[in-house]
């Protein structure tokens, strides 16, 4: 293999720069880059494949819960997004403004969506008449843009694509379930299909969705120790229904506001994939979400082998199509060697080399992404073999991930300590007063948010690790993206 | 049935007033509605279901002709959109323009993408370096707005969405041959899935999309007599490559610029679906396309049967399903008839109703939402003769507007009777000299313009119904959407 491509590519070390790491494995495996527009990305066909497969799996997941798509405006009045007190605190300093359009200064400025709360709540007032018409359960795939000083590719840009759910019900315990219930569809596309185990929870009062009253969270460890928050579910009560009039007809005839959730997922799940599995070598991909699970890689040493190499990997790729499996041969006019640190930085799970050498002895040449592993399996027994291997390397990453988080987790007690294990990139479990000010006194001494407190943390009497004061709970505390 | 009911949402008849009748019938079956944002709709849960389709089908399409997605800014530098003469006189009338964000004036005012050609070239330039680069196929889902003075719902909108595809090659044969394959592309989704007859062909200069050498397009009649443009594929010849310097070394190693495509197709084809085969009852959807092929009502004379006609219509569903048939069963606490009603005014292509007195006769109502046709069908043969019936139904529609289109299509050599046939709401065959100023003259006096200049049209040698000069073959005339 020629060493100057791998000198010119080369992906700095996560020990050397983790920062640095991160944006060339993005560059390697060719998913994203800086566009002419401050802050905003161009999602290259790689990685827009990756939130393809996001989309169909999360698609079908909300649909099957009762969910319909639908679309609603890019843009908002600018009086709609200062009707919620909070809400307009949350999102007004970020927002970009249309302030001409077709020749003319617009009489009401237009923000382009942050969220759509207030858009679609304007309209759900017109679509809600009566308990019959609920719940409401709307969910949409959009792009949103909000106004970044420090941007980061997928973490956070300019413009991103997401999809936000917005649904209405007859009670607070209803739209509390819907919360909680999709938080969970969440959790399992985290840890079923991403690989990312994540700690389900509840955001304290001050890390709240602005205007909700209840923020349910899924709390990732990236590979530098910090937090990267992975979804969130919002149960709202009736704070927005009370400004955007969203009422309905009780089934005892009585008027009432109706009880409100949304939840999203965007773009920036690309960014916790990557940090979660990649090395040194570049981009891993889960099986369960890849675009190719196989690659398939020619091996021709003599002109004269194509034709027998090529009738052979298309038979492969037939059969192990035929068997589910995602495949892509690379047919492309390059060396095999170029071809295998391609796919490698990549992050494809199994490579095949089939060569003439191979196919006389009725094998193919098996390498696994995860751990570099090499192995000679027959041509007869690969399609059977193949669901076990990919099976296998989605168990390896996510036990790694797990294994990574638990190592790299402590629980403290003196904030001597607490300060220490912050400083090392841990999440710290730890006790906390339940008060908002200690709270920002611990964030402004040691940069830790409270990421979230966990559903199954048990009940443990305790003292506020700065105040001293009584706590019944551990609370995680953590550095974030 | 309650009457009140039908006077209440009673739809306009197309005769009645044609205008109105279209936005009755979005209303009826729940398409879209608009905004608070003047010019923007809201697409409902129903309509956004068609607009999947539509996006399910096509995106498999493209995929299949080696097309790759990806995603590229909402914004544009206003700068960038002013390099190709013809593109920016085309689009800058109608821009929106962010001027102001994180709460500060910009710099570079920044436009909300009306389409992608420039954001897009300039990364192409950065991506396309040798002949190996290409072809570069790529497409893109997306919103795009366009201030438009008058809108209309699905049809004229300011903001839309829609797919842009843009591919650079190595020639110009080539970029020709990849415009037309995708004109074939959307011809075939017009045809064989949405039913609607389109006339492909190429447009006049006068009629080019901004930036072209030459727009290819598909052209379908409506109801009314009147011409809308289904869907464009431009070849663009070296123009833009030029101005965002898309350049590739050769095989002989000379430099050259690439040769490009773009071809668009956006919710403005809900538009064209409603307008060709709905009727004074609603929505008519092709079966190929609708959300439900089918719907089950069941009917429930008396409590005692629930539990019966609840067990097979679920087994029903549960077979038709099997063979692969989109099917929603209706369980909602409503009288038949409202339910047969609403199913109606949605276009859902096959109804049944299946109630004791058919379980016990072991068969079920069938009737079709194209002919009203009513027929009882033995439950035990009726998941044969389903499929057939929709693929009938699906001719039927077809058939329908082809006839219509013919009926509504005339052939004309004097000016005289151009007029009066323009007039009349008909597509006019005519033969035109060639000339811009002749077709302006034209459309200033009729309205009328060139729609097309067929693919398929024979040559035959005339005069130009306007100005008398020599004409090799004839035009599309028509009054357009």
């Amino acid at each position: 293999m020629p060493k100057k491509e791998f000198e010119e590519k080369k992906i700095t070390t996560r020990e050397e720069d983790y920062s640095q790491w991160y944006l060339d494995v993005i560059d390697a495996a060719q998913l994203a880059e800086h566009s002419p527009v401050k802050g905003c990305m161009v999602i290259k066909p790689y990685g827009y494949a990756i939130w393809e497969g996001m989309q169909k799996y999360l698609d079908e997941r909300f649909k099957e819960t009762g969910v319909e798509n639908a679309y609603f405006p890019l843009f908002i009045p600018q009086s709609f997004l200062t009707r919620e007190a909070n809400h307009v605190e949350g999102f007004a300093p970020e927002v970009a403004v249309v302030t001409r359009a077709g020749g003319k200064e617009l009489e009401e400025p237009l923000v382009v969506r942050p969220t759509s709360e207030t858009i679609m709540y304007d309209t759900f007032s017109r679509w809600v008449h009566s308990y019959r018409d609920l719940p409401l359960l709307i969910n949409q795939w959009a792009n949103v843009v909000r106004w970044e000083m420090r941007t980061r590719l997928f973490l956070r840009t300019t413009e991103f694509l997401w999809q936000e759910g917005h649904t209405v019900h007859a009670s607070d315990a209803e739209a509390d379930e819907r919360a909680r219930m999709m938080l969970e569809v969440y959790r399992k596309f985290a840890e079923d299909i991403l690989a990312i185990p994540v700690i389900p929870g509840e955001k304290t009062e001050s890390e709240r969705f602005a205007g909700a009253a209840k923020t349910y969270c899924l709390e990732a460890m990236m590979q530098d120790g910090k937090a990267l928050q992975f979804a969130t579910s919002h149960h709202l009560g009736q704070n927005f229904a009370k400004v955007f009039d969203v009422k309905f007809a009780a089934e005892n005839g009585e008027l009432e506001y109706g009880w409100q959730t949304s939840w999203g997922l965007s773009t920036r799940t690309i960014g916790a994939l990557i940090m979660t599995h990649s090395d040194d070598k570049g981009l891993v991909l889960p099986p369960r979400l890849a675009q190719y699970q196989v690659v398939i890689v020619p091996i021709v040493p003599k002109p004269d082998a194509a034709e027998l190499v090529r009738t052979n990997a298309d038979e492969l790729a037939i059969r192990l199509r035929e068997a589910g499996l995602r495949v892509k041969v690379d047919y492309r006019d390059m060396r095999p060697g170029e071809k295998f640190f391609e796919w490698e930085k990549k992050g494809v799970p199994v490579r095949i080399e089939l060569g003439p050498k191979d196919i006389a002895a009725k094998t193919a040449v098996v390498v696994r992404r995860d751990s570099g592993e090499k192995e000679s399996v027959s041509l007869e027994g690969i399609v059977e073999a193949l669901p076990n291997v990919l099976e296998d390397i989605q168990t390896v990453l996510f036990n790694r991930a797990l294994e990574y988080r638990k190592e790299k987790t402590v629980s403290v007690d003196s904030w001597d300590n607490f300060k220490t294990e912050i400083e090392k990139g841990k999440f710290v479990m730890a006790h906390w007063s339940g008060e908002a000010d200690v709270e920002a006194k611990i964030k402004e001494e040691t940069n830790a948010t409270i990421r979230c407190i966990p559903f199954d943390q048990p009940d443990e009497e305790g003292v506020c690790i700065l105040s001293g004061k009584p706590s019944l709970r551990r609370v995680v505390f953590a550095k974030s993206y």
